[in-house]
């Protein structure tokens, strides 16, 4: 029996695993009546370089999810088979250098950032270049994405709003399944540009923002706090505080340690210490184009390293 | 300008990155021959749990790669579309109940485990269960594996070695290539199960590993310091302190907040309040077939939650 050429008559019987970053499947059923059970496990393959230009032909069904300033996100979807071979597709035009560095593979280095290193190296670099927020502060003032907002702290009437509010919206990089949940909490406040800021004093803020954070999360979808992987990206890609929640079994880039900063880490440091965050060396990984790797390279703390060739063996 | 209704006249500029694990891919190029540069980013959908039988149908062709045994591998590919949609099929025939096992997917949950629920809860399941050391010991002792040992701290004749000193091995998993490099700092001291043991007493011995780990794999591999991921699991596969060394551009399981430790932040931690992994509440994810899972449940700390069925969307 070569079960593929009878897979019209496979009977599934369950769904065993459906890796959502691997885009794979594993399966448990019948070929043809026969008893003994078979796994049957499908992996989308990766993209080929030299094709990608064929993924968009004018065959190709666009449906537009979003557009926000210069971001805009499709779904792309070939006619002849829906519901297998769509992908999602984002275009940022223009883009600037810094986006088209944001997307790049490159050299990774770790760097240990002490208090000195962050006060006379990266915040002087965040403090000269970092990317305008106005998209951000649109969302805030419900001037665009304002039917995105699955969540905002004024519903509540609470009185601190301003110190300790945030809105809840959907990342653009959820692609809107349950079981890839993927939000944003974005503080209302307008001071706090990273993890490096936080102290004693925005303990409310952040307690605020686990908690109710969750319980909408938890009347909006279903998913109890338990199951949610709560974190801040340290450094992150833009310097206005905000807090991922993503669903605990979806794996989305960017929750590695020496990135992702569990929130309730974060919460349990600062009440062992008040300043953890200004005082603590903080280590994360850095791409060799990022312009904070020249400074670190200045500084003689960071130096370039050659890529492994991968057919090397040990 | 609507970019994806004239993507035909999409001239490519270049492949900015090439995700293989993600199947995402990232590329620059102009629109019309506008100037300003986009960025386009493709990502395949993950699959639809509801229509994953028409991943194969009577058009399908397939490519049979690999037969051994149960096992049998083929490319599946819809005729109309080579390049783009075919995907990878793996056939395991007949079944046992451990293939069934190996692909199925578990519930996972965060756990923030106090203090006290570290004293009252975790310490004596580990203590009443922990599976034997032999295996680690008789590699310490030199009686198996010996081969295998890249390093030894006692090379360097200190006189502290049986506080301070480690061995350097190759982890199971780490294949050979230089680029997946993958090893395990396995210390000589007996008394530390884990993270939770540290304290300042401690500073020496991993400042050793750090710093004697990192100049022994430059020496034997040519990798420096600043492209290692160098991390500790909590929990731990097994109760004996070890320390995993592995290249930063490569991503091996583990490697997740709420699961590994960077070795440099424990040392930090350690410096800013010595006895910091006895008071810190540790978050990690569990999985529920762990027995450890049923203790916290006993104790009403965790409870079961259903798997978000991929059918229902936001």
């Amino acid at each position: 029996m070569d079960p593929p050429q009878n897979f019209d008559q496979f009977s599934l019987k369950r769904i065993l695993m459906n890796d959502t970053q691997r885009k794979m499947i594993a399966v448990e059923g019948n070929f043809n009546g026969h008893q003994e059970p078979a796994v049957v496990v499908i992996e989308k393959y990766a993209f080929d370089e030299a094709s990608v230009l064929n993924v968009c032909n004018a065959q190709t069904k666009f449906k537009k999810n979003l557009e926000n300033d210069v971001y805009k996100s499709f779904s792309c979807v070939p006619p002849y088979d829906e519901n297998i071979s769509s992908n999602k597709m984002d275009i940022i035009y223009p883009a600037t250098d810094k986006h088209i560095l944001k997307f790049s593979s490159q050299p990774l280095y770790f760097v240990q950032e002490t208090e000195e290193m962050y006060q006379t190296i990266t915040l002087p670099h965040i403090l000269g270049s970092s990317l305008s927020l106005q998209w951000l502060y649109n969302c805030l003032e419900y001037k665009s994405e304002k039917e995105r907002i699955k969540y905002d702290t004024a519903s509540e009437n609470q009185k601190d709003d301003e110190d300790n509010g945030f809105l809840l919206l959907p990342d653009l990089k959820w692609s809107g399944k349950l079981n890839e949940l993927y939000l944003l909490a974005i503080i209302k406040k307008r001071n706090i540009k990273s993890l490096r800021d936080l102290t004693i004093n925005h303990l409310p803020l952040l307690k605020n923002i686990l908690n109710k954070g969750s319980a909408a999360i938890y009347k909006l979808y279903g998913v109890e706090q338990s199951q949610l992987r709560i974190y801040v990206h340290y450094q992150p890609s833009f310097y206005h505080f905000h807090v991922h929640f993503t669903y605990l079994m979806h794996t989305p880039p960017g929750i590695n340690v020496g990135k992702a900063h569990l929130l309730t880490t974060i919460i349990n440091n600062i009440e062992m210490q008040g300043n953890y965050y200004q005082k603590a060396t903080l280590d994360y990984t850095i791409k060799e184009s990022d312009p904070l790797f020249n400074r670190f390279e200045e500084k003689g703390i960071l130096r370039k390293a050659k890529l492994i060739d991968e057919s090397n063996n040990a």
